[in-house]
């Protein structure tokens, strides 16, 4: 069965695509090089390489197998992320050199720059997933390039304006790119076309691929909390918190899907969600609590939260307001980093000696936060609409969710 | 198709689980706090967080993915592994830290904590091996807890009584979880249902992921006999003997599969079965010898005896003794894991100079396996007995081996 | 439906297995100990223990599941990687040790005997990758002892010849292994059966496990290029130059496959293939070279060749000469490979002071390379009309890629 009328993108793709690369390269061969030990006289930080494999292995497999539940859609999911991941991550390279460490004309390279990289092409892929299945190649890498600049400058403001560290901005990954990715499907909503999509559906295999992506998050994510984080103490207490965070949230997550199903029945979207949203929710604070019961009740909370809201608010929301979240990042990513951040000001108030104090420092917490939701969601508004434009071939609502929009399909074709 | 006479347990699973976390997380406020390195002054030792990674894979990834061929239980083997092994960890950090690390009102947890609380969940996933498919989610919380305790105290005795070394009492883990898994399935039989179960097979697909779960357990295994050794000789010959043990256990695996088959084809249950038995075979005796041959002749001899044993041995305990043991755990764990401990006892006797000065050593080695083992019966036939109890709904003989009992269907159900 | 007319091999595979291991076990008996670390008096080198892992994880998972992408033959393609894997490390043990480090009658082994050994299993299951689906388990076997014994000659070659560093040389193994596996192919083609074959096809599921074993290929390729080097400097830069050579790799795979395409589509087995193609042609010089773009360049070179190659000429190679190449290994492998060798070349050439100076240099660059394809093309086709004969029964061309001819099939048997 030909995709009839899904746009052929041939002749697009391949010459947007030949043609970034092509000035990746170029830039890459004027301005970068990498960082020389021997001349610097220091040990290489080589421990960080761990950290490097841990971060790279989430980026590239577990988000790309955690996105591939529809049934339909498999191909397209772990191959796009492929795709724009890898793209994401030699314009962060640039992004992010040129902005905090372009100096004498160049631009240098260490392990650091490959996991911040790494980082924030996970921003651009949790935006991805919540318009997954309904946009094409085009249109995804043209949303990467924005959602990526968009993410760096947010760090650039934090860091120039707010004096943030700009290891701790780098954390706001999930609530930038949750919220970029839900304007940017607000956006390309179809008017009249908020209900249920007939292939949007799991099935058990995919299911199952997804659970491994999952599980691969789940436990690599210690390393994500703790990849940038220098002081030991700070290190292990973020690794210890993730830990522990996370078995509640997994935890959780078994309870609350049972009591929304009225027939006792567990979700097996539900649980790729919650499971995850405990790592989320720790993250602004995994470097600070010297005990796990704040980081356990956090994941207790975001097991709760990321079930409620996959279950009721996700499709109130395509209904009332034709945001249609293919993934639940929201529930996932956006609302659970939300919470972390209110939990770090709460627990700075309540360990604060001297309210007066701490009161900037709060102040600076909130701005931060509401800075970087306003530029996400401005940006994804305005990258939604972009998209929207005919020119770059919007794959029409029949064939949202389908794979042979995209690809040759192997039970079809021969391999000779 | 509705799941007609499964029991709903929608309310008992829910309140059972939030119970419990409420518990921990009250329990944990209590007593629990993190190790600070600052204080002791001392380096921390992070090169530990590898050796974390690894057993952490193997727990939750590797188990959980192994278990999941049954055909039609694929989401309840990998989703109910990761609800167990996630709340197990929480208890045994619990348990191990009041019974060996309770100073001063409280328990201190480091990265050796987190891998021991990993270890202790295998020994609960082994053990729901032997019962898969036939307990509900209740059932199965209430055997974790029994079991991590039952498996906690054994420690606490070979400790006390025996002056085992806690670090290696914890490699008997395979024994403990296995025949406290077959006792259970004992006692769960159901009298006149020791016959096939039209839905206990494998499909195809779950096969391969049961492929991947074992293939990732197979790799990462020098890390699970090594963990805890610290002399850096000790470790090596762990890591080395594991290797070379588990690449013969693979071989003699595809020898001795196709030889127990009258058309001469392999069963990938053998696979899955025979190449792991050779890591668990040497797990006692990995840090001793200082040469490959008697791990590899160990390997040889756990791939034999695991395929024989799940060819033939394995329906024989079921027709004859009602032990119906669904993933062969005794072929896997059981008996490699007593191969390896009388190994043991076989290499001290010949390395001594002087046989009587072993002879108390040699009476522990006997004492401590014997020990575990009744402990481990005893524990698993009173546990089987009360899970037995129709308080906690089991599931009826028609509804074993089947997801619908307790998952919402993908292909059923829309994801709006 | 059984496997009527392929021969059933039962008591062949079982004996010869079953006399290999214990041929092995009495090598291993008689030479080989692991390396004392007390007794040397220096420190270890446990980092290592990163690079073995993540080469170990490439060579049993990655390539066992990237070769699993034929509908009917997934059992096989991971199972048999899983064997002849296992056969080879052993094999390779003992060879690596009688020509290079045999000493006061034994061998010692250390982590790096291991890393090496799990390469040099890497370049056989590079071989198998061509003949994939049309040779039974016997054949393999054969073909992996002669393959690494052939691999391994030619690195003693090179080193005693023309002192080429051991380390370097082992680079050659995707040369090696794919050109041997080429002419294996050739000579086992059957005179007019060069045509298409019903069963040679994908399923959306094989091709998902398959671009599982490749993502985690892509992922860990920074510490295959990495691990034998051990100047932390031209370390880093092996890790970096294969990290952007490989995103390069990988977008560029998505912009030349669509071209390919008449309808503008993405072909899976395309990807897989491209995607890996940079990380071998960056291995030669990614130690070599300070800044990314040259990386980037080969990157796009080889994603370039690679889908061409495997759309375009392998077909032909079929049709023309009778070279079948089941997983177009000549295309991940093989040009990559020499592409990677040129660029060496030129690189040195272009850095060059003074010209003459490196003449020396070059020409034996070029004597390795042209050596390391000869025995690599002689050695295949002597393997190939070999594995012929009929002693090994060979399977008949009706039963190619066909998993029913090798395994007891799990949805038709029970599992009791």
């Amino acid at each position: 069965m030909a995709p009839k009328n899904a746009p052929n993108l041939r002749k697009y793709q391949t010459s947007l695509v030949l043609l970034l690369e092509a000035a990746f390269i170029a830039i890459f061969y004027f301005f970068v090089n990498y960082e020389d030990y021997n001349v610097n006289g220091k040990r290489i930080p080589l421990d960080m390489y761990a950290e490097f494999q841990d971060v790279h292995v989430m980026v590239f497999f577990g988000f790309g197998f955690l996105m591939m539940f529809l049934r339909r859609y498999s191909f397209s999911s772990t191959g796009f992320n492929l795709l724009l991941a890898a793209l994401a991550v030699q314009w962060a390279t640039l992004m992010n050199g040129f902005l905090f460490s372009f100096r004498d004309g160049s631009i240098t390279i260490n392990l650091k720059s490959l996991v911040t990289a790494n980082m924030c092409a996970a921003s651009a892929v949790i935006a991805m997933g919540a318009v997954l299945g309904k946009s094409n190649p085009i249109q995804l890498i043209l949303m990467t390039l924005l959602e990526v600049s968009g993410f760096i400058f947010n760090r650039w403001i934090l860091k120039n304006v707010l004096r943030v560290d700009l290891l701790l901005s780098i954390l706001h990954l999930h609530v930038f790119g949750a919220f970029f990715g839900l304007m940017m499907a607000w956006a390309l909503s179809l008017p009249g076309k908020n209900r249920r999509h007939e292939k949007e559906k799991q099935s058990t295999t995919t299911s199952l691929f997804s659970m491994l992506g999952t599980i691969f998050l789940w436990m690599f994510w210690p390393s994500f909390n703790s990849a940038f984080l220098e002081k030991e103490n700070e290190k292990m207490y973020a690794v210890y918190n993730t830990y522990f965070g996370m078995a509640v949230s997994a935890v959780t997550a078994f309870a609350v899907s049972v009591i929304t199903s009225r027939k006792g029945q567990l979700n097996m979207a539900h649980i790729h969600s919650a499971v995850l949203a405990g790592g989320v929710a720790v993250s602004a604070t995994a470097m600070m609590t010297t005990f796990p019961w704040i980081a356990m009740t956090l994941g207790f909370t975001a097991g709760v939260i990321s079930v409620l809201g996959y279950r009721y608010a996700r499709p109130m929301l395509n209904r009332s307001f034709g945001i249609h979240d293919t993934c639940g990042v929201l529930w996932i990513h956006g609302f659970p980093g939300i919470i972390g951040v209110l939990t770090k000001v709460i627990i700075k108030l309540v360990m604060a000696e001297n309210i007066r104090m701490i009161l900037k420092d709060l102040l600076f917490e909130y701005v931060a936060l509401s800075a970087t939701l306003a530029l996400s969601l401005v940006l994804g508004m305005i990258t939604g609409f972009l998209l929207k434009c005919k020119w770059w071939k919007p794959v029409p609502f029949h064939k949202h969710f389908d794979d042979q929009a995209y690809w040759e399909f192997p039970h079809l074709a021969m391999k000779l």
